[in-house]
């Protein structure tokens, strides 16, 4: 059994319970280093496979080949794992290789949720989530979805927003989206969702500081009606009040 | 103070940890009828505020008021407070009123990210949420919405897809999306995600029985690179494998 769990932003208090109880029932933890070191508690005398960045599918590989042997394997992704988590990659690798291996996705709380429950509710109505990674992703794919969520008026909230290896991203992001979101829109920042040190910016399109953002940090633009109220970023769900 | 929580989509299993501390201090616990059964275990003596749909700005009202009593004040939604729920009017009410409370918004598991777990991994790539309520949003908005985003080729989470009152509005947004999304695409419908009754079902757009679908019914379609294995929907995050 393979259980791929979300283990929510950072904090304890938001993981949900089954995502405990899976990672207490598991025999070997598998994940990249970060995020062992995030439940740390749990582990105790379990077996721990970890490496770093980039090594996705060795990892997977792994969880898998420790499952073939009969064991409780957990897989842990920070945030959701069905969202730019491990869910998708330890299916296709099991469903490609034909293996007759249960598969439980246990889920998470996404950082952008935890993100705008520190900036207030600037999620509560329509909007997507676009990772400015291009790993993965051919970039006019990243180009063309920006623009069309822009001028559909989406919140848009943007996952891997900047990197050492793409300081341009999100400048570059802004320059596409600023067709149609206009300088006075609000943009919420928060580095460090629910971990040490987290912290969030509530600023205005045109005044956005691209150098306070990097690979831990969540951006979320505003729809035409989300407004900044103190230190809050509140979209209206539309009533009339 | 007043917590606004997410309770997740239905289960206990689904609550985080930080959901039922909150909830387990507030003096008074506000929500939809529906809700308050789901927390049931954790009211005991507490007062409850509860009543039906659409009485949602008397019911934050009264947990405002309450709040100024001095009362600890839970307000409840399902799934996360923030995605579609009551964090958004507590606080717009909060902040129109210039009243002093606290509020904090206690993150949860939107049913989104539930419905995929149970799907497999359908939201593995850059997504958004649409409701289909015109309750709040005018119709031409929504519309405008469900095309750009299936041109972008987004994954598509549609909340309130379909109500006694909008029998048609599933099968409209079908036909708008259809220009871009193709017959073959993966469609993933669960109903009562985590609770009593949960059912699910995965099938190609062009097959789609809209009769299956209810409010409690969320409905996700795939992308270009979706495919279905078995029973499980998986979008391919882009590894290549």
């Amino acid at each position: 059994m393979i259980y791929v769990i979300g283990i929510g932003p950072g904090s304890k208090e938001l993981m949900t319970n089954e995502a405990i109880s899976a990672l207490e029932k598991s025999e070997v933890i598998v994940g990249y280093k970060t995020y062992i070191n995030l439940v740390e508690e749990f582990i105790k005398d379990k077996e721990v496979v970890q490496n770093g960045m980039r090594k996705e599918i060795e990892r997977c590989q792994d969880a898998i080949d420790k499952a073939k042997e009969g064991k409780e394997v957990a897989v842990i992704s920070s945030g959701d794992s069905g969202i730019y988590g491990m869910a998708g990659l330890i299916l296709e690798l099991v469903t490609k290789q034909n293996l007759d291996i249960d598969v439980k996705i246990v889920p998470g709380v996404t950082a952008s949720i935890g993100a705008a429950a520190v900036l207030g509710a600037p999620i509560m109505h329509d909007f997507c989530h676009i990772s400015l990674s291009d790993l993965l992703t051919p970039w006019d794919v990243i180009e063309k979805r920006l623009k069309l969520a822009a001028e559909a008026d989406f919140v848009i909230c943007l996952y891997n927003p900047r990197s050492k290896g793409r300081k341009d991203h999100l400048k570059r992001a802004f320059e596409i989206m600023g067709e149609f979101k206009s300088d006075d829109i609000p943009v919420g920042i928060v580095k460090d969702v629910a971990r040490d040190g987290q912290c969030k910016q509530v600023v205005k399109y045109k005044d956005i500081d691209f150098e306070t953002v990097d690979m831990t940090t969540i951006v979320i633009i505003g729809n035409k009606s989300t407004y900044i109220h103190g230190d809050k970023m509140i979209t209206p769900r539309g009533y009339v009040i």
